[in-house]
């Protein structure tokens, strides 16, 4: 990375208080920000390391007084916080510009259609009648199965594996080691005690801008699809069964589970290690409490929940409290029963 | 998939009631069905759907009778719901018929011997000494270490990593991502507080009909054999840990974790995000709730086991629907208290 | 394997009863061992099975007198389970040796600088500017991207994907399928619903003697590093989050999962399946019981914590006691209450 603050504040459209012609090498935080790098100042709390950082330049608000000596050029603009990440996305936009191209060796099957300035890493394998969007990379070591379709400016990181017929949107970022597609796990009883595999034929179908953690795994539907809906996130280890629905903008964190043909609606927020049983449909805007197991469909929208089973939050919260206590409980039950023996009858 | 309703007729062995001319070209539900679709009736609730789908051909069993008018040609089977899964599995094998040869690049070091009928993809990695037998399916990027031994008719899908001298049986399936083999995870503390590694010299066995979901891990022994045994169904992300042993038959839903050395029975359902702590023997036909923490051996054939620790379900469920009017009890106990301070002296 | 029992002796710095020409082909369990492997006796408890083995020899303690006939030769050490250890050590080091040189296809892009004596499987992919110390196994089908350094004799299996900017120090092991670097998962909502992707571009920093298990992620920090101090121990499908530091010697048993900015402390013992919220402190020597999750920090060097959300393990031991005989209490609650309404009043 490398800027003139000239260039950093025409990039925000700030109002530079210092050497424009000053380079900047790096984003830090303000209170480990060394020479040549940039920061940024928008809680009020973090003021008094202006006054002691290294770094180069400092963006605050266009009205900040600061109130003692400071060493940086400022840079001021509207909205410090969103300036600042309007600058760690460009940053970002520049590394991810180097990929481009076609690496040799790589593997591409009949009857594809490739979109114009995409990468294709080494080792990345492309089956049968797949499509790919412009401006989509293809890291290396990533297998994209027959029939596959792949939107625009997705990012498909080092190692991913997709599955024969997955539908995936524009804008999409899916993280090394994601499995996308694998069979869901279907098994008929046989009289024997053994188990037939119930084929998988159905497909995984993610909208657009939605984001996948490394190692999470979504398994195929067993006729129609599994879907993932436009803006969900999901962090890293996660399981998501055949015929499942993930809502829009629903967030997911680390190793979560959900069972096969649950439908999560929008907007929820899942924490880590949640278990979501099969079959239930969780209303829009619910939020699960880590490790909390849902055990029963949640109708009201906005419910929060906690437990395994879990119930109501602040409800599970209060049991919790006691149930720490619970010594202390038995306890007084064993004195009351004392008591009452040594009362007189009636 | 395009079949005519006569060729699926004679698939089925079932007795055709409309044009045998017309084709097919999905499977689908009944309450989803398009025309060019088929789809089965097999449980009378879902009855109401025959009188409206626009499924081409609706399977139903033998003796059934319509209430009402229909549009879809029927096809009479003795069992609808076995004759449907019939038709998914006739269906997968055109899907998988299609993969066969081998896609180079692709490695494969000295004295391997390889089975007829065989399919290796691009960039798959086949070391020294190793057998794979008939009919057998190594996809694109898998990588199989020096002295391992695969069965006929199995599928290592893309991707997958199986480490040295690995015993794999015939007729599994092994997911994306799934690591078979990869060390035991053995410390020993030294005096000043780190940690030497134990080596894990033994290995992995998986016998027949075994399948394991993505992602799952799977570390070989320290010195003898982690087993999966014949028949045993592993879901996504799973973690067996060394010396560990899956009896015949036994079902582990995604997100469980089986410790070191633990031993489990036959027919086993380990439900989702289970914990089973090392060193145990579980019995047979033992079931365990999503989530619990099982640390104790189970000693007794089919028993239900819930909670962290786990004990009986039964108990646990009770004990769990008090734990929810803890604060209630709470309360009722100060109140007795207050009353019982009132009272009279003996 | 081939040794001579002359060869281990000396290995071993032992004395040898027996026929020091006789030839070793494996190791094994006393009680499992078959002619041509070698065995040890530490524990007392196990000495009958030195009166049965079929073993060719056993490691036992210098000054260790049988009871009865025995077949085995004996190689009398100082230490016997460490002779054992040594011994397996030293046939790893046997096993991994063969692994060396360079295997085609393999992709290694501009700027690099790679050690001596080390080992690039087939299709595995460095990319620029890569640093990789001497005496490192680079395994087939692995990833690592520009910018990154790899110290010495570090083994990265089959599969692994590193992000550019990772530093590995020396003689760390990275199993196959874990995912170094991935993004952090920072999104910032919108005031639509929608999420914004908040840039990860910070890195993550292994230091030596770490290991990593198959199929783990640590994603790389926002700005700065997430960090695995030296000689820690992270089993299988771990999650570390954005910015968290797990400490010095410390150990991870499969399916943890820390959030980010966590900082866990040295010499800790985190338990399977523990979920640690984000932005907390772990004090040194914690150990955190299996399936417990941790939402305070834990200021306190060598505490015991369980339960979710944890507290000190001998109270939780407690409470949860009580819990097993909550429908007791609620009872035998129910019968004062009846008592007190027959007791006269005041």
């Amino acid at each position: 990375m490398k800027f003139t603050l000239n260039e950093i504040a025409e990039l925000l459209d700030g109002e530079l208080e210092g050497n424009g012609q000053e380079e900047i090498f790096s984003i830090s935080k303000i209170e480990e920000a060394k020479k040549g790098s940039i920061s940024f100042l928008a809680n009020p709390k973090y003021e008094s390391y202006l006054y002691t950082t290294e770094a180069t330049a400092v963006i605050v608000g266009k009205d900040f007084r600061p109130q003692r000596k400071y060493n940086s050029s400022l840079l001021r603009v509207a909205d410090p916080y969103s300036g600042f990440t309007s600058l760690l996305e460009e940053y970002q936009k520049i590394l991810l510009i180097g990929k481009s191209g076609i690496e040799q060796p790589s593997y591409i099957g009949e009857g594809c259609k490739i979109g114009e300035n995409i990468y294709r890493g080494a080792f990345s394998y492309i089956g049968q009648n797949v499509r790919i969007g412009n401006n989509t990379k293809i890291y290396p070591q990533t297998f994209i199965g027959d029939n596959t379709n792949i939107g625009d400016n997705c990012i498909i990181y080092a190692g991913v594996k997709i599955y024969a017929g997955t539908q995936v949107g524009n804008n999409c970022i899916i993280h090394s080691g994601a499995v996308i597609g694998s069979d869901g796990f279907g098994f008929a009883p046989q009289s024997d005690g053994s188990y037939k595999t119930i084929p998988q034929l159905g497909n995984v179908i993610i909208e657009d801008n939605v984001s996948i953690g490394a190692n999470t795994t979504i398994d195929c539907a067993t006729l129609d699809n599994t879907i993932i809906r436009k803006g969900a996130k999901l962090d890293n280890l996660i399981q998501v069964a055949h015929n499942a629905e993930i809502g829009e903008n629903t967030v997911i964190a680390a190793q979560a589970g959900i069972s096969g043909s649950s439908k999560v609606g929008k907007n929820c927020v899942i924490a880590g290690q949640v278990g979501i049983v099969g079959h239930l449909q969780i209303a829009d805007r619910t939020t699960i409490a880590a490790q909390s197991g849902i055990s029963k469909s949640i109708d009201k929208k906005g419910t929060f929940k906690m437990g395994s089973p879990g119930f109501e939050m602040k409800d599970y919260m209060k049991s919790y409290a006691v149930f720490r206590n619970l010594p202390e409980l038995w306890e007084r039950v064993r004195q009351l029963e004392e008591k009452i023996l040594n009362l007189p009858a009636k």
